[in-house]
């Protein structure tokens, strides 16, 4: 049992951030922390209030989604998680909330056009967004099927998971991912700061131009580019 | 005397959570906790600053508004609760606001359309708002009239009580319901968020939308259906 | 000199608040407390951070605008305070603030119509707004005319300051008063919140209504009218 | 060393404002503190979270943004605030956040129109929006070129940096400073208050007309004129 302490560790510090960052109300929120090479991630227990959260009711389960360790049920988007997980080989952490802003734009099944350099130290293109899935997807393996919605809009739109760490899935809400749960979390933050400015941008100037290609590049160079030199590393 | 002591304390919990989640300014809403068995129900006392509430100031009125026990006046709304609790025998919660969002949907006298998922956890229709009550209603005994306009208003759109939650009194503000005044005060802070999203989502597209019937369905049945799976019971 | 300590408690007290109620951005605020039978009343010092503020800090003014007690400098709208206490002989307090919502109002030359229930627990008319001032006023004794500017708005509307307890002042900002200094605070406070529900409506719904005659009536008298029921007087 | 302790004493009080005043996510900000007489300043390591900050971790730059005392890497920002302080003498503090408002203004690529006196309390015009920088100037020494794209806009406009205190850089986000740490990260706070206010205004009344120019010199001159009475100084 000892040996899934630190996913559940990660999972449990990291769901804790959720409510601090202002990202939940009650609990429409969940995190995960996978370990890859285990081929598990420890996840929310389904329904739990954040305050009675513990370190011993995280919920490991694997890619297949059966539960190998826990004795409460996991969150309802358990099978979102796997998918995810099973799929992209490099992500070990994965946030969905219904956080205000971010949820909005998944409301309006709008992407999130890139307006600023705040945007732009993230992620150079807009934040997709996925459309509702066809009603037999919906019926049936729904939240399975939700992993595979953002998967295919992914390899539609060509992008990477390894450059954009987040996606609206139209009419629902955002998931974000990473390296580590913690940045999961970072991004579902920054995902929510974005989708606000976005928005007020939008009003205060409905003709606002995109970023233009010069400072997408150079401000996400400046931070994940060869030549970084934005943080300590 | 012991024996209204259950709902004079589930009733001032309940209370005591509205500034907690911002739904309240001062001393603009009440809760009361209800003894079907019994016929009665204790309510927060009219005016008094939720900082110098105590569970002894709570006040036990019966279904026909007559007070019991106390020595304060209770709610100016008082007789609302007394018409939902005698006509709706399931409920055991309400709670009234002036929450931000839900109250100006109520002055915009609109329902609150039913755009994503967060929503759809909770119910399957719009958030129905009921128009303003008639000047005769008005001048006469408007607080128990506005439980008739309430009930009315979902006869004449064919609603549940026990499945819709809530509703706005148009031009007025929100009130909602549950099984108990823990749930009810829960609906209340669903509903202020829902209205806030719903109101950013045609900011951000107009033309939004609504949910459509298959995600709806499936939402509310993965929390509330027979074979549901959020949560841990 | 302790025949003051009463009314620089009150003024210190109410001023306090003003942060708690996130009214001001720094010192942009300030609140005082008069004594009418003594044709004085103790006020914010200019400048001076909240923080900072201790009850020994209020500056006692008489209703011209003279200094009677204190070593800093009064706020810079002392004289429009005097005005208002010297013209207005049953308020005794004044809060002047550039509360975020309310300013926008102002600042928009617009009043604010009475869309809901909120607003008429508190008054009957959309709330006033003062155009700009000539420019002779203003380049002369501006503070002092700012004063008349607001009694002067109130006449020209028939609109009495016992009923209606707050105004704005076109391109500036609100002023708020009532019988204590904690009541003009509240009024603040709920003008605040007004005038953020009232942008929302219309966001909601351009064509809102105004809230009919009869529910203007019925809520107001049930916390002002001879017939009174809302609290515990 | 002991001669660099002012500035970076100073440096650290003014950046952990930042998040006090909410003007900051994660590390999306930084300020800076100089010695026009030593032509140095302190400024906040690059991507260090606010709660490990500590006044040793402050970075001590030159003019030429030569590192002269710190382990850590200073902010990426660190050459736009080298630039401010050679060529704008009398500046010693320099502040640059993301902070929501102001930061969707100058996506918006939109100066921020002069609507009330809170703005005219601090400046006489609209706020400045720089335009986007050529290409070239973005591929080439982005933050040194920064620093002359404010310079030249004030220049262009007929700006004196001792009056206006703040500028947004399009498609990023403002800039603030002042002659000390702390008045650039008041001018910070007060920059994004009137962004706010500015779209709040627009929002409620699309055709509200600016400050006319006697309101503007009064408001200002009362708090910086020569017989400003705003104040105890």
């Amino acid at each position: 049992m000892m040996s899934y302490q630190d996913i559940k560790e990660q999972a449990y510090e990291a769901n804790m951030q959720l409510p601090k960052l202002n990202l939940v109300l009650f609990t429409f929120g969940n995190v995960s922390a996978a370990d890859q090479t285990k081929g598990v991630f420890a996840i929310k227990p389904s329904g739990v209030p954040y305050e009675q959260l513990t370190v011993d009711k995280m919920v490991v389960v694997d890619f297949d989604s059966n539960i190998i360790e826990g004795n409460l049920r996991p969150s309802s988007d358990t099978k979102t998680h796997a998918v995810l997980y099973k799929n992209w080989k490099e992500i070990s952490g994965i946030v969905h909330t219904h956080s205000t802003y971010a949820t909005s734009w998944a409301q309006a099944q709008l992407p999130i056009p890139i307006y600023g350099t705040t945007h732009a130290d993230h992620l150079t293109t807009d934040i997709p967004c996925a459309p509702p899935m066809a009603d037999e997807m919906i019926k049936g393996n729904y939240e399975y099927e939700t992993g595979f919605q953002i998967i295919n809009h992914f390899a539609a739109l060509g992008l990477s998971y390894k450059e954009v760490e987040m996606i609206l899935v139209g009419n629902h809400a955002p998931f974000t991912w990473g390296k580590t749960a913690d940045k999961a979390v970072y991004n579902s933050a920054v995902l929510e700061y974005t989708a606000q400015m976005a928005l007020l941008t939008q009003q205060i100037n409905p003709n606002a131009p995109r970023l233009k290609d010069s400072l997408i590049k150079k401000h996400y160079d400046r931070k994940h580019g060869v030549d970084a030199y934005y943080g300590q590393e």
